[in-house]
């Protein structure tokens, strides 16, 4: 009889776990809106905190198809902050406005230089080579990125999520839960996406 | 040489044609927002004009992982005008709203009368049998909603997407880009669909 209660601390002492974990997704005019919002609702789905920070103000942002969401925060009132995961949605506009940020680069490598996961999709690698992040690393993109990337990085074409360290990866909107449950394996584990991609109707292995 | 013209004015005049096709997508409190967002994103990338109208009002609205989003208009005043297709995204908290709501009861039994399309994912259909539309036609739903459906409608367990007449109806976030890319085939065509779908990096036939 001891022993059955075991189970039930332990998945509570994880969920206690994965609730302490942290993402901050940035969000900026012209952003790909189903690559953000599917990395935000999917990791809130598997128990991490999510701060979504506009980057230029905490007024509503219009995304590339011209739907506008309101974010949280400013970036500005998060920039100091830790986070274990700082994700960047695609859409060219909104990677264009991340790469030409002095506070995304600062972020980027307070980052990379503390260990923390960082995890780009679609047109958003390029913000990475701006900045100088995780040069040299393995990376995938939006493919009409590539150009922009091969040089700096070892360049993936045959994979939807390419993780090597703490840098993930991906292609597109297509692409775009199988990065998010990837992000939130890392932090909360494959039991909780398991759980998660099932609730989705998502295909998880 | 005469011919050389003929494919490129066949092509102006159906994107002519897809421009003038629109698309309501009502928005709820405790809306889905992926399922949101796909099909109102989609939708606009199949050239189609996509109201996004708030049902309470036009503030942003507070979706089930916490997204907030800013509708383009209240439902109020656009619930006389007239689109191509009345889209209904899925979450509980917005389906239970949808179905309390005498306006979009309203919306949803001129559009079956005047033959337009309806289309409604996950926990939406529920919307539907509440209001007494579309009733002995072939829907699917979250599975977890179709006890609510079965007796009403001939409920399909099997398939991502199903269409029967003027109704389209889908599973889950999962299913979402089927569901949107299938709305704007009916609308916009196969051949601009499979343009969409390519710059989604989705899967389509």
């Amino acid at each position: 009889m001891v022993f059955v209660g075991f189970p039930a601390i332990s998945r509570h002492f994880c969920k206690f776990l994965n609730m302490s974990k942290s993402a901050l997704v940035i969000l900026a005019p012209g952003a790909e809106e189903m690559e953000f919002i599917i990395a935000a609702d999917v990791l809130r789905r598997a128990g991490i905190k999510v701060t979504v920070a506009g980057l230029n103000d905490a007024e509503p942002v219009k995304c590339s198809r011209d739907v506008q969401i309101l974010p949280d925060t400013s970036l500005a009132k998060v920039s100091s902050d830790k986070f274990d995961v700082v994700v960047l949605p695609g859409g060219l506009g909104g990677s264009n406005a991340m790469a030409e940020s002095t506070v995304v680069g600062e972020i980027l490598k307070s980052q990379e230089s503390s260990g923390g996961l960082i995890a780009a999709i679609c047109a958003a690698p390029t913000v990475l080579a701006k900045h100088g992040i995780a040069s040299g690393k393995s990376l995938t993109s939006y493919p009409s990125m590539k150009p922009q990337l091969a040089d700096q990085y070892s360049y993936v074409d045959d994979k939807s999520v390419v993780k090597d360290g703490n840098l993930i990866t991906s292609r597109g909107p297509g692409t775009a839960y199988e990065f998010a449950l990837k992000i939130a394996e890392e932090l909360a584990g494959k039991e909780k996406v398991q759980e998660v991609a099932k609730g989705l109707l998502v295909a998880y292995n």
